[in-house]
């Protein structure tokens, strides 16, 4: 049989509908954040990325850096082992302590990514909670759609952000089922925030538990960087906060925040979580220092809602259309995949700027778009220049205006 | 809806049975491995680990130390996006290019940890092939499990290190399904090594696709560290070589290897290659680095063999009944998860020496062990106090002793 053959018709397949991608071979360049040299054939040696989740530049602040070469110093390259087997290192309980602090919960498990965290937890959860239905967003994230089919517990889907439609399908649920609900607070790729309060009171209602991804809002919303719910305070009603150290937090790495006893059972349970090489401990080392530093410092969060107002008004200026939303997330639609890569193409090429264009399986075919994600370190100079390049994309390719 | 009791019930449960786990929480002292700092009540504040995956000690290694420093002055700490979201980085490339050429393959691909890549490449495989089969190594690794039950494909199991029973449920299955045999080459827990060219024949002759899991192979074995594959002569002849960063090479991550069609197929189709921030540049660099070196050295390699010897003479010589087998791998049976718990305690206790008792789920139940990873940094004398301190207990607890 020849498998090379049948993986390159579904690769040709990918090609012919637009959706084949090249990844942009970068390095960023720790202290010039946001510019990274660029190793792209036909393109300037270096650009400004204006795509990264690096959403604050905290994976370039000396205290992150000096906290991860130090523990590289101390305890070496890896962690050497699983949890279980050797690999269990002070700078993972002091983390673990440091994230539920966060969230003001008993305890925090960490994973691997943030992915894993999802996957692991929701598997487990949905396997091991006899009976268990999960009532998943429409819009949830791949990590808990792959978690949920994973645990082989029934699943309904309830449209996104409706805590109305949430109810209904909780009606009709029997009232002895562990129940479930599993959401976002910050939608990535629309950029929309959920509405929790809402959530929560239905889930309540039902005696369901609560499942929230805080990915995209950890470090980023609430006094401490708590994500929505703290700034809603309504983390002590959610079961379980997942969050990861791989975005706003700079490093890599993912977790869950909860009860003592839902954290020790994912902990005991969770094939992801048990049989796997731990974080090195300097991973754990910078990350814990990255939300430190984010509970106390409020700069970063307000430097970056200023870039985020700044690109918001510029496009607005020039009719530039982009998703209204309440989130630091500015996406401009351009509903095509293959004239999305091509204003990507042109953005780099001809001026330095860097934003990936996301296509299906990131987003639905038909809502293909470029993603502005505007950080601290994104002076307004750099901000007036994209909305400059975006302008003259716009008049070249005779591309729709939003109308005033 | 009281979860956590639900939660406690279990956890209770598993303590009943002498299966709860207490993680060791250390701190690894670079530089002087295999020595670490231990944080753990009324034990030694310092211990001698020797149950660690960092087999070689390349987790302290200068070179692989200075790599991942130098490459967090250079880019940060973590890689700020998705592979295909802005986190491509230079060193990803490096890496897989060096990956690549460890095992002679066209390409490879990189994912957060070797559990990842196992469920991942193994899920898209499955789910992607139609009518897939996958016949898998009844002692296969969670990780491999976890991706075939995900991928819905039809799952055969056959007798472990068995071509003979591999060949009969071969030969059962409709000619034009695709076949996909997935194994390991040294298998973690009973360090028994399978035996390649049979089941390489085997799977040729049926023309099935062979997937090899080398996670505990690579570093170790062939002249080049390329593992079991590579001292065989096999690696041209399987399809897919699976590996981690995480044990010989001592830092964290994981990988596939094959043809360049392969890797694209599963770089583009696999959720969890797909929907996580990429490995931080530094762990790739630092990785790339340890691979590179152990292509060139054969020293750790030959001073683990030497200390693994030296520490099965000593177990013969007491009579201290240990698995057989032809790997690097040490396994002294107790056969009782209580049993197995106690003896670590007093290993601990009473002597620094830190070895995991390894319990349920990670081997079967009645099979519960202490696992010894004797690594290049283990000296004489350590050795010998080990063999000195199993020895006491064994006289202590009146255990069996081997029969000559
Ligand atoms: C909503 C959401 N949850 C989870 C993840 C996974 O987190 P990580 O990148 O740490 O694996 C992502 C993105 O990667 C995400 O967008
Ligand atoms: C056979 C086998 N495959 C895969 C893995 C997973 O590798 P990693 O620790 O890099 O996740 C492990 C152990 O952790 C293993 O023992």
């Amino acid at each position: 049989m020849n498998f090379d053959a049948i993986f390159d018709a579904q690769l040709q397949a990918l090609r012919d509908e637009g959706n084949y991608r090249v990844f942009a071979e970068l390095e960023r360049r720790c202290g010039a954040f946001p510019a990274a040299r660029s190793y792209i054939a036909d393109g300037p040696d270096e650009v400004t990325v204006w795509c990264s989740n690096d959403y604050l530049g905290m994976g370039q602040h000396p205290q992150v850096i000096a906290a991860m070469k130090a523990a590289i110093d101390d305890c070496g390259a890896g962690a050497g082992g699983t949890r279980n087997i050797s690999g269990t290192n002070h700078h993972h309980l002091l983390l673990e302590a440091e994230i539920a602090d966060l969230h003001g919960k008993e305890a925090a498990l960490l994973f691997t990514s943030g992915y894993v965290s999802n996957w692991a937890a929701l598997s487990t959860l949905g396997a091991r909670l006899p009976g268990a239905v999960i009532l998943s967003d429409a819009m949830n994230h791949a990590s808990m759609i792959e978690g949920i089919r994973h645990s082989r517990a029934r699943k309904v889907i309830w449209r996104h952000n409706d805590p109305e439609d949430l109810d209904r399908r909780l009606s009709e649920l029997p009232p002895e089922a562990p129940k479930i609900v599993a959401f976002e607070s910050v939608y990535s790729m629309d950029g929309d925030i959920c509405p929790m309060a809402e959530i929560v009171e239905v889930a309540e209602a039902h005696g369901a538990m609560t499942y929230l991804d805080e990915v995209h809002a950890v470090g980023l919303y609430g006094p401490r960087g708590g994500g929505i719910s703290e700034r809603e305070g309504l983390a002590r009603r959610i079961t379980l906060i997942e969050g990861t150290l791989g975005k706003a937090y700079g490093v890599v790495g993912g977790y869950i925040s909860g009860s003592a006893a839902l954290c020790d059972f994912v902990r005991s349970f969770a094939s992801g979580f048990i049989f796997t090489t731990a974080l090195p401990p300097a991973v754990a080392a910078a990350a814990r220092v990255s939300i430190a530093h984010l509970k106390r410092s409020g700069l970063e969060r307000a430097r970056q809602r200023a870039a985020v107002r700044r690109l918001r008004a510029g496009l607005d200026a020039h009719g530039i259309p982009h998703l209204d939303n309440d989130s630091h997330i500015v996406p401009v639609m351009i509903k095509d995949p293959v004239k999305c890569r091509m204003l990507a193409d042109i953005l780099m090429r001809d001026w330095g700027i860097y934003v990936q264009p996301i296509n299906y399986p990131t987003v639905p075919k038909g809502t293909e778009r470029l993603r502005f994600t505007p950080s601290p370190l994104h002076g307004p100079a750099e901000i007036d220049r994209l909305v400059e390049a975006l302008n003259a994309l716009w008049r070249q390719c005779a591309l729709s205006r939003a109308v005033a």
